[in-house]
């Protein structure tokens, strides 16, 4: 899958006209995946406050994991479950999601996600599990 | 904190004008809490398939684990780190987020969420561990 | 596989003449086992205190998860990840291990694990994700 | 805590009598510690095969982890809970567990920990929450 080919499967999503993570790039040889999610006050708890709900950011996480597998693998790899640990809630501040493949096997793939702010800031960590086999060519379905 | 302060609590975050769930119970004593999550297409990968992204169902159990534990607190017990597992994907469906509390301590506590239809499908399961250290009166926040 | 079969696969395991889990009961249909595991003072940190080293309870989780998968598949299911709540320490009391099965699917199997004292008190919670793939005969190889 | 007194501490858990892991470095400051596990046919599930049990890895991430946290904070720092994903399936080979802090806060800390094979190999990841409140100076008690 090509940087053209992820910014499509991503843009097709119903959900991420509300996520408006914006792919920055992609090593397919490496299965690195990298998005930017610009701030919005939709994704926050107080607007005052900019603080992000911790939802938008497992939502990051779950994405730029699935990207990461999919990559690798050219097709899409639904999660299979995800761990999100929370170090810092950023607060008006644009994220970078960087996901990237640990293994890939024929039925799972092991993948984590780094949250950070511009300045290199790590404000979640994510690690989840990707169902590697290929299904139908519905895009992101579990199964 | 009582079904009405959990409403207010719920309703106050801005990014529940999204994930529009709503309070449907409590049990302060026990440390559970049910919310339902109406079906909404924005939550989908695919209109037509009205498949919920991950990220909305992720989002649905750490707010219902955080509010479980902030049930037994009497105040905001932000989260530390989520599990989720995804067993199916839900279609065009109203979800049912249920959590409770599996142990409260002086620094933290575990609750568990289960996502299901209002048939009893068990969609997704999460566990997290949240902050029960009572910290300034900002709700949601990370510390 | 039965209660015998469940038996002799456990007895089979070198480090099983460590950790010495005595099978219980198993529910084939239901995707449960259960399994005793008496106190012994190698299990501790401090001999004096006879405080569980976590270690001893993540074995504990990781094979009563595998087993209930197993048990329904009627081959081994090697642990894929899992993960470990540690909600108190045991100290000087037999464990019991209740493992049960959530899903089982085509690829992998989500089982949980509840560790606790002949009382009821439980100690730790544990969750998995197991591969159900069949392979070859060789029982509990990762693949 | 400097290398001797890790080690010291690290020696006086009963259970690591059986799980014969061996201090090679530390670095205070960074929060990053090593052990190395020398094979031993006690950790297999099959002699022949000299296939690590699941448990084994766990209880290596386990220590890895807790001690990562422990030497910067300078007192013993209980795992609240883990995540252990199992890659492949090390045989016959000493192991080597590099735990590294990702964060120390004032109740918890975050830790990771890689499992691998003298050749880099990596066998395992886990990723942990820790205790870092400074409690009695009951080694390794969960609290």
């Amino acid at each position: 899958m090509n940087f053209r080919e992820l910014s499509e499967l991503v843009a097709r999503a119903e959900f991420h006209k509300f996520l408006k993570l914006v792919p920055v790039s992609c090593d397919e040889a490496a299965g690195a995946v990298t998005f930017e999610l610009p701030y919005d006050v939709a994704y926050s708890i107080f607007p005052s406050v900019g603080n992000y709900h911790g939802g938008v950011i497992a939502s990051l996480i779950d994405v730029a994991g699935a990207m990461a597998c999919s990559l690798v693998r050219g097709h899409p790899t639904p999660t299979i479950n995800l761990r999100v640990d929370f170090m810092q809630t950023p607060r008006r501040i644009d994220l970078i999601a960087t996901g990237k493949v640990c293994r890939i096997g024929r039925s799972v793939g092991v993948a984590d996600v780094e949250i950070a702010g511009r300045d290199g800031t790590v404000y979640a960590l994510g690690r989840g599990t990707f169902s590697t086999v290929s299904t139908e060519p519905k895009l992101f379905e579990k199964s």
